[in-house]
């Protein structure tokens, strides 16, 4: 893997760099690419980050924010002035900057929108207001037009003419006088036919999407075509913008993502090392309450069943409630297991994230155990005579608690031990918390009960 | 979504065709991207297919068997000879030729690697060594060089002289006079730039991978550095081949797809339709011996703990099981319903093959649910006293199966009512699963026990 100008850099060194000076730890950057810098500054401390990110330039600082995860631009943006806003703003793709703005507080976006060219303005608050899950909300309005009766050699001027101002590579689209798109014309047709061939001739189908499509349409058929880039139209079929291959991928492995940890009933925000630990029990509450319900029916409806096969229902009683501990242990564990697996295989658990990341899936884990048994405890307390509702309720926030510890480690484990996580975390995670957490369950509840 | 040339047609007008006229069916195909035309082969029967493949030219083969799935590539080569595997062979980029000739059998291959020009014969058998997990499994050797010290004009010579063989685009490296890459042209670069300058002073930084690194690893980079394409080096650092950023895309694609069915221990062949149920029972089984192995423990130590606290063990001690049918009934629902929201997701779930899928997904889970009744049944006859074994075995096959079309049939009622099966199968099958197979193996168990 050879990337020559930056080959003996890495996230440690620049880590070493920035534990004894800012300005060396910037040096040490000149270089690298700018994905690279956005995931060491992400690895960094928030306060470290801003330090050497002001030390870049307008250029370095737009190509840095394009690369960098949602986190790590809404933590430089908290600290830009609504001049730093502006010179990015001014400097990127109206995609980027859209997006950048969204994440500044609304005062400063006023300030910035009122101090830039008003028709700059005017169509950054158009894009804007699209929703940001659909096609408007990833298309960049820049593109180069030509008509379907000029030359190759006119396209290629065009884009030697844009090329200048812009630094990102535009698509050109052949467009009706109403500005319909007609057709399409790749880098390798302008190098490939003559200059003086009418583009009539020589383009191609171009790919287009409404506006208002779903973004997941969008990465399918970015992804099915092969398309270099995607051409959005308004309702009317007039082009107003275009998507790149390379944001709709992007989309395409985020969609990816949201739907694996949606299946384990875990927020697509777990992903990201920095949201608080309340945000993500909440999202994860939901299934919890499922599985309670469905635990607690379970054990009603087991005992429908036994007493009516006659007979006293004996120290084994308790195992009615197996259902609900092992589902509840089991989700607990599935998910911790789970963000950690994927941003493992993100690469995202580098550095002093690790840590960080640990420690919240843990509380998380334990919270999400501590709110269920304090729920179950009283549901309990109230459904069955004696002391069976506390018996119950704390033997699962044990067992509950001992699966979030086993979901954060059998993943670290394997990483640690070599295994992959992603075959192994699952299945075996799930094993071990079945076992352990009926055990658990079952030691705690008969010890309470003959206290 | 507009694909001007074929925006009326659909693969659901096609399957009409084709019921009355193969000759009409291959008619409606013209105009179609090759994608689509892949995507309603594949929902044909493999017959009709290859009626219709057989009546396009070369060239349309060719390209459509690079946008093909695996399965319908090989459907299609089980019945080729080996003058039209030649003729295809000679057609494709040498990537997709040695993908192709993988799927024949090994006298077709030979056949046709005799019959082609020996360099070629040479270059394909050296590509088809490589492990198809790696880069080198991935590469081209298909590329541009230009050395240095030659100039704009002649890359873009070069290009025009290769494309009128070539049917893609190849990509332009600058090289030393060992083959060492120095640099990249991009078509952008190569427009934008005067004819006269040196490519040294236009080129960027190559992005290249050592030709045994590991196919993940490719996917990671062109993601991260958003790559047109990837070089591929030998040991010793020479240029060697090619990767796209359309290929390194859909290895990423894959890469997702195959974590996610590993996580619940099912096969990645699962999402494609005509895999055998004995090879999706076998991969499946691995999961469920680690499941009846622990369900199994979990029920031998709560008996222990049970006795501990000392009484008779009472009518509900058959509940000691219930973390085996829970977790075995689990795991064959989140298996199957895994496997088909996704293949919802990746519209896999179309046409003829819808169904085709179901029953084998059912059958599949059923298979499972059989054998590990069988094998339950045997072990605890083997471990208790009395009928127990036979009605812990036959209950636990009762609950499983029941779990195995669950899998199956709530992610389809999910779809028929449009709610989205990725957020809601998961968690609410696996409530489902539970209570439903706690209540089935507690009636059956119960009801064999009072005979």
């Amino acid at each position: 893997m050879a990337h020559p100008d930056h080959e003996e850099k890495s996230l440690s060194g620049f880590q070493d760099l920035l534990r004894s000076s800012t300005t060396q730890a910037s040096g040490y950057l000149k270089g690298v690419h700018a994905a690279d810098r956005a995931e060491w500054l992400l690895a960094a401390l928030p306060e470290d980050a801003w330090r050497v990110f002001s030390d870049l330039s307008t250029e370095d600082k737009a190509e840095l924010l394009e690369h960098a995860e949602d986190e790590l631009r809404r933590e430089l943006v908290d600290r830009m002035s609504a001049g730093d806003l502006r010179d990015l703003v001014e400097e990127m793709p109206s995609d980027e900057a859209v997006d950048l703005l969204e994440e500044a507080d609304d005062r400063l976006t006023e300030d910035v929108l009122a101090a830039i060219p008003a028709d700059i303005a005017r169509e950054l608050r158009e894009l804007s207001a699209y929703d940001s899950d659909t096609a408007g909300g990833l298309m960049a309005t820049e593109f180069i037009t030509v008509s379907p009766t000029e030359h190759i050699g006119d396209a290629v001027k065009a884009i030697r003419k844009q090329g200048e101002d812009a630094d990102e590579e535009l698509s050109v689209f052949v467009v009706n006088d109403q500005g319909r798109p007609l057709g399409f014309l790749t880098d390798r047709i302008l190098l490939s036919q003559p200059i003086h061939t009418p583009v009539q001739d020589a383009m191609v189908v171009p790919f287009t999407i409404e506006v208002h499509a779903d973004k997941e349409d969008v990465g399918r058929l970015v992804e099915k075509y092969g398309l270099n880039s995607l051409g959005v139209v308004d309702s009317t079929g007039l082009l107003i913008g275009v998507i790149s291959a390379e944001d709709a991928t992007e989309v395409r492995a985020e969609e990816a993502e949201e739907d694996l940890l949606r299946l384990v009933g875990a927020s697509p925000d777990s992903l990201h090392a920095r949201p608080s630990v309340a945000r993500q029990v909440r999202a994860r509450l939901p299934l919890m309450g499922i599985t309670i319900l469905s635990g607690l029916l379970s054990a009603k409806v087991l005992r429908m069943f036994l007493e009516g096969a006659g007979g006293d229902p004996g120290p084994s009683d308790i195992l009615r409630y197996l259902p609900l501990i092992i589902g509840l242990a089991g989700n607990v564990g599935v998910q911790s297991s789970t963000v950690l697996v994927r941003a493992m295989a993100l690469g995202e658990l580098e550095g002093s994230r690790q840590r960080a990341m640990l420690r919240r899936e843990t509380s998380v884990g334990l919270s999400v155990g501590a709110i269920c048994g304090a729920l179950i405890t009283l549901v309990v307390m109230w459904l069955e005579p004696g002391r069976l509702g506390l018996a119950v309720g704390i033997a699962t926030l044990i067992a509950v608690a001992f699966s979030a510890v086993l979901g954060t480690s059998v993943p670290v484990a394997c990483q640690k031990v070599g295994i992959d996580p992603a075959i192994v975390a699952g299945p075996f995670l799930i094993c071990l918390s079945d076992i352990a957490g009926s055990v658990l369950f079952v030691v705690v509840a008969k010890a309470l009960l003959t206290l």
